[in-house]
């Protein structure tokens, strides 16, 4: 009992407890009425070029807030480069993208969709948008006042303020608010060597990741087929270290978000695991130990929020059609 | 009012309003077992060869029931042939599909995904099912007894207990039951319309349509651009008799369903009224007539239940991954 308690007084210099709402973004407060639309808009398909690819494709709140596939694609079957991420608690992540291109949260939303599978393109959104009095109205009714309600940066902070409700508190959460049967003795001897080994140096804070970017491979080349041929997390070039620093994602619900790393090679989270100890810590962790810190992380597995989808207006003779090809 | 009971009465040898919910589908009870399992699979990308296609992605409760391109597309942008229909009240249509291919309901169920756009098949989903506990789980608990739950056949058995709980009460269900309010008058003179100018005679009973089948083009060649190239609905060529029977759609939802006939290249709903008209009717509709017998159709706009995503089970090492290409 004694070590528990030392275990959770350890843990909670590193880490903290989901909060139960996230009530600010960028300052301001979250309102219903910007979550209403939000919402809206993550689930229209008719936002993209195609009419066919909503925000929830890529970042399915079905499957853990993420994508099945090792990068998303877009529209005519064109591939992003990078994994798409978990949305679930993404917005109390202070590091965005795995990356860091992002400055601000509006420019974080906006980027992927717009940028990287060209799902999306800014004046088209917005006709869509326009075209249909029911998107006119909840515009109005989450941005009051304004003369322009319907722009690119609107829909980016109605999208981050229905994200901000995507909160999944885990058992690992109500472990560290005092509930001591949360965790099994395994989770809790794989939460001891998850700090042990170093793996909280990167993943720590209220998402376990999420937070700061930090070079790859610091230790060595890690010796498993795993690894993709060439670019991004586990290059075998030689690595500048700008261009591969590289965000530690949060490891929330990682139980469900495979596959891993930022060009999803891997589906194993043992593996995963692995992996890491060895290319990141230099540390050659045991299968037992491995297994342990996969059964901590396993109590990262949250509890989604009751999640309806919407009921979208009709399109009208102004909304732009998608495109065929 | 004599004569808005007297509408009624013959409405109501035409139509029939919606049942509060379907209890038996093809002679069996439908369980709350089936249901939960069929929205499972319903809103899960992962059955889907590419890993991110799921059932709701051409049939999207959000937006109606239906896509939103003129035909779906599949794995790798392949396309199919035709439009992809509402799945909102579709286990009241006795007539499947545009050409009515299938026989019974799992066939139905299962054409589409498995053939036309080649989303799915069927080993490899069975492989994805079984290999997570979740689901394992689910179709013991849907199909309890059977020696071997997970097939194709039960799948599609549990998506249509789902699909039978997608029914969308509308205001000319209320005004069929007595509510005089529940249509303007202008619904009512479209409604006079749609009846005294022959409409009624396929677009008829629970749904109006989704039950029969018919020849297209049967009074003459719409004069209009709209028309597509080839094939299909309201193909140029002479019509073989059999090759042209195609199904009168449900109207129910229409004003959501956008685009139209079984090749989706009509976005326009008084044109796809007018060109009916003339092309099934011989009959000119004036702009104020299609806009009176819109007005009614705008009644058939249903109320969709709360549409809840299930949280889905997490894929394991055994569970086949997606194809990339």
């Amino acid at each position: 009992m004694a070590r528990a308690d030392s275990l959770r007084d350890h843990a909670l210099t590193l880490f903290s407890p989901l909060p139960d709402r996230i009530a600010l973004l960028d300052g301001r407060p979250v309102t219903e009425a910007e979550v209403v639309l939000g919402r809206m808009l993550y689930f229209d398909p008719r936002l993209a070029d195609d009419g066919a690819t909503a925000c929830a494709d890529c970042h399915d709140p079905a499957t853990g807030g993420d994508g099945n596939r090792p990068t998303s694609t877009g529209h005519a079957w064109q591939s992003g480069p990078q994994n798409a991420p978990t949305l679930f608690n993404a917005m109390l992540n202070r590091a965005r993208f795995w990356q860091g291109w992002d400055e601000d949260l509006p420019s974080a939303t906006l980027r992927d969709p717009f940028r990287a599978e060209r799902i999306a393109t800014p004046d088209r959104m917005v006709a869509v948008l326009a075209s249909m009095p029911g998107y006119v109205a909840a515009f109005e009714a989450a941005f009051p006042g304004e003369a322009d309600p319907i722009r690119p940066e609107t829909a980016a902070r109605a999208l981050a303020a229905y994200a901000s409700t995507l909160l999944t508190p885990a058992p690992f959460d109500d472990w560290l608010r005092g509930e001591d049967a949360a965790l099994s003795e395994a989770a809790r001897e794989g939460l001891a060597l998850f700090i042990d080994r170093g793996c909280a140096g990167c993943h720590q804070g209220v998402n376990l990741g999420g937070d700061s970017y930090h070079p790859v491979r610091v230790a060595r080349v890690p010796g498993t087929e795993s690894l993709p041929e060439s670019g991004a997390c586990f290059a075998l070039e030689e690595a500048d270290g700008a261009q591969y620093l590289y965000r530690a994602g949060t490891l929330r619900n990682v139980t469900l978000t495979a596959p891993y790393f930022s060009e999803g090679t891997v589906w194993s989270l043992p593996l995963a695991v692995e992996i890491m100890g060895r290319a990141q810590l230099g540390a050659d962790l045991t299968e037992a130990e491995a297994d342990a810190i996969t059964a901590f992380l396993a109590t990262l597995e949250g509890r989604p929020p009751p999640l309806m989808l919407p009921v979208l207006p009709a399109e009208t003779g102004l909304t732009p059609r998608p495109q065929v090809q």
